[in-house]
């Protein structure tokens, strides 16, 4: 392969760790083949860089003042189907709102050109948000989980896919038998891998969609179905999502069900799924136990505080989770979350984290809660669900070796929705995006170095890396 | 004055109280001047209703499919300056933060030509998001206060603008002498008055801009500051607006400066600015005495939630108000609330309230708390704001005499947020839009009939009425 590289020049703000948000001035970096090769801090003349460079063949891409390069948003936890209805239907709590909404709309899903049509809109959507990385939640179909996968692979967003696994206690309409649920499994996993592994034999750098085992959660799933889930993460090697301790309802009827477990979440570890590959979705009423579970597992949680919100879940501490060393990421739950975008989910999360300063202060006279900062809300929405995911090594942040999964950020554009009076410091101008961006401040969306969405009305000359 | 009249015809979508949303399918406004004239319901053949009316001289027009027509929104508590810094700075609870961010920002409005670049972006920014009507904080500063209700009254928005009072308390740096503080407050009642009645006898309908005296709240506010004001307000006839019970070292602090008064909110009863024209932004903790104050008084609240999560200042329980009889309005706060936006605070009032259900029934054991419901959260916006500003009659809803402030919203636009299948019902559509909708779904913004603002590329040609 000797396409040529492509050069990015201008500031670059990723996350280091949870609390430091680097700044670089003057950055370049290297993109060769969608992976980043080389990156250097505070180069004030780029051409004289360029010039003492042993580039072959590149293209130079400069920022403007004031634009920056973020690392791609990652979303570790969200449904497709139930884009549909996303924005309506939050009249209900968990239980009661899966047999109203999501169910019906999720059956309907076993109709292909519905799936696809469905999809493409819910996956471009993502992608204009700035989601690079998604975790996705399919069905129980598995022709449409095909599709979803199709789908993804065409509009270039790197993604896990799982085949919902439902066997008991759900609509007659809605469930399989513990037998198709475990075969349909088995032949989407190697359906999809084949996929990665045709794209990437094709072209270098695809091959960006990977399967995940996803048990709807434990009610749905008799302990057959879990086991043979569990064995066939180990067979294929494909992580585990799930949901996990959403609301006190749901608790008190999953523990109903599995009486010999010692905690909801020690039901997922009798069975065998969890894991440093496991993660599992909302974790907002646990006791410390269960959380020393899942450190001890190193199985991550993601965090999906629009849902939260809307399903009137509860608040998730994730100050709690940390504190013990848990991995933790953002998700949208769409549709549980309204918002197909990890803009809005660093802002619920944020919302969430200071209603818990709020009531630590009110209620338990503790003044020293720490809520969550912009930095660590940055972190969390990029490397700490690329941690989630057990990316860390390939996205998340710029270093050499990563994809180049990146957002191009003009906080200045007069079609943008932040206003700028011009003496902001850079960091301001973050929180600014943070907190008043839009898609319509992402000029371009990167994977893999290749350029997949913005809203920029010309799009960049990458290639397809 | 002969100017055509203008018809609209299409679906209308208005609150009749808190809970009725009416969804008027073929509907038809005719609007005169600015004023609704006439509204009719299921008109199938509009040029049939044409030829039957006696309408002289009109322009029609017709709202595409899914498209309706909505009341302009209403923001009952906005601090015009503090835009400048909003979607950074909120790493502090209210007291620390005035100080920090607020004093430092609103003091560099003394500079009259910053005073007026800014006031331009924030006036501008709230009308692309539908904000048809706002009550504004501006600063101290008279001659600033003055170009604020200049760039409103160009610009188009019905507003309150209130010129800010401060003697104690507060910076060296921001403060006013008393005597300064009501000869200044004099003298902008007196300018906006008369720009209001000179614009009045001008062109009819216009002049929508009218002062507010507006204490910053009692702890900046001496004693004959707070009486000399309720004099202003009794002498012009103008509405009274101020903060009150945001926060509980505030509240604190604010009770120790008024001893003699049973409590915050008697304190400003104390000093006469409570009744039926007074409105108190927050009110997030208060005692059941201090709301039955208020249902006394007939003083209504901003609820501003973005703010009291941003601020950590608390939840705010609305239906405590209103089981009262209290009159409730919608506010961003900003700058304390980040967005600009009553798209946005409809969406933060109902995390607010979903989170309130979620204590009640966690903490308390109450499985029957409301929750403020999608057609709820439409009423705050747009009759309930106007309701607690005193223009029940003359904005809010669709009725004719009322003024044609309307949003043209289209939920299918390409360049939109929104995603639909096609076999949404109406009330799904109006919850999507309220939940994922964005000013790119708002082609036209009107104001007493006049086209100010829209995300449509060409403007509908309403005349300047
Ligand atoms: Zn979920
Ligand atoms: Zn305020």
């Amino acid at each position: 392969m000797f396409a040529p590289c492509h050069v990015y020049y201008g500031t670059l703000i990723h996350s280091l760790s949870l609390q430091e948000l680097e700044i670089i001035e003057n950055g370049v970096l290297i993109v060769q083949d969608g992976i980043i090769a080389q990156i250097e801090r505070n180069v004030e003349n780029i051409d004289a860089f360029l010039a003492a460079s042993k580039l072959d063949d590149y293209k130079l891409h400069c920022l403007d003042q004031h634009q920056f390069l973020l690392p791609g948003l990652v979303d570790t936890h969200a449904h497709a189907p139930q884009y549909v209805f996303a924005g309506s239907g939050m009249d209900l709590q968990l239980l009661e709102w899966l047999n109203k909404h999501v169910f019906p709309c999720e059956s309907a899903f076993k109709d292909v050109a519905h799936a696809e049509a469905a999809y493409t809109k819910v996956v471009s959507r993502f992608l204009r948000n700035g989601t690079t990385t998604c975790s996705w939640f399919a069905t129980i179909h598995l022709e449409s989980c095909k599709r979803l996968v199709d789908v993804i692979n065409t509009l270039g967003q790197r993604a896990y896919v799982g085949k919902v696994n439902m066997d008991q206690n759900s609509p007659e309409y809605y469930v399989e038998t513990t037998e198709n649920s475990l075969k349909d499994t088995r032949t989407f996993i190697e359906y999809t891998q084949q996929q990665q592994q045709q794209q990437q034999q094709q072209q270098e750098n695809k091959g960006l969609v990977t399967p995940v085992i996803t048990p709807r959660f434990a009610i749905a799933c008799s302990s057959a179905l879990m086991k043979g889930l569990a064995d066939l993460a180990k067979e294929y090697k494909v992580p585990i999502q799930t949901h996990l301790c959403e609301n006190p309802d749901e608790i008190t009827f999953t523990r109903s069900l599995y009486r010999e477990s010692a905690s909801y979440t020690a039901i997922y570890d009798d069975h065998g799924l969890l894991g440093p590959d496991s993660y599992m979705a909302h974790c907002v009423h646990m006791t410390d136990d269960e959380i020393d579970l899942l450190a001890k597992r190193e199985t991550g949680i993601a965090h999906c505080a629009n849902s939260n919100f809307s399903l009137h879940s509860g608040l998730c501490d994730v100050r709690r989770f940390m504190a013990k060393g848990v991995k933790v990421g953002l998700g949208t739950d769409v549709a549980g979350g309204f918002a197909p975008s990890i803009m809005d989910a660093m802002r619920s999360s944020f919302f969430a984290s200071k209603t818990i300063k709020a009531l630590q202060r009110d209620q338990h006279n503790n003044k020293d809660y720490a809520y969550l900062q912009p930095a660590e809300l940055i972190y969390l929405a990029t490397l700490g669900g690329a941690h989630v995911l057990g990316l860390q090594d390939k996205i998340g942040s710029f270093a050499p070796g990563k994809a180049f999964d990146a957002l191009w950020i003009d906080p200045t554009t007069s079609s943008g929705t932040i206003d700028l009076m011009g003496q902001e410091s850079q960091t301001q101008i973050v929180e600014k995006f943070l907190f008043a961006g839009s898609d319509r401040n992402i000029l371009h969306v990167f994977v893999n170095g290749r350029r997949v969405s913005g809203a920029a009305e010309v799009a960049i000359d990458v290639g397809d890396s």
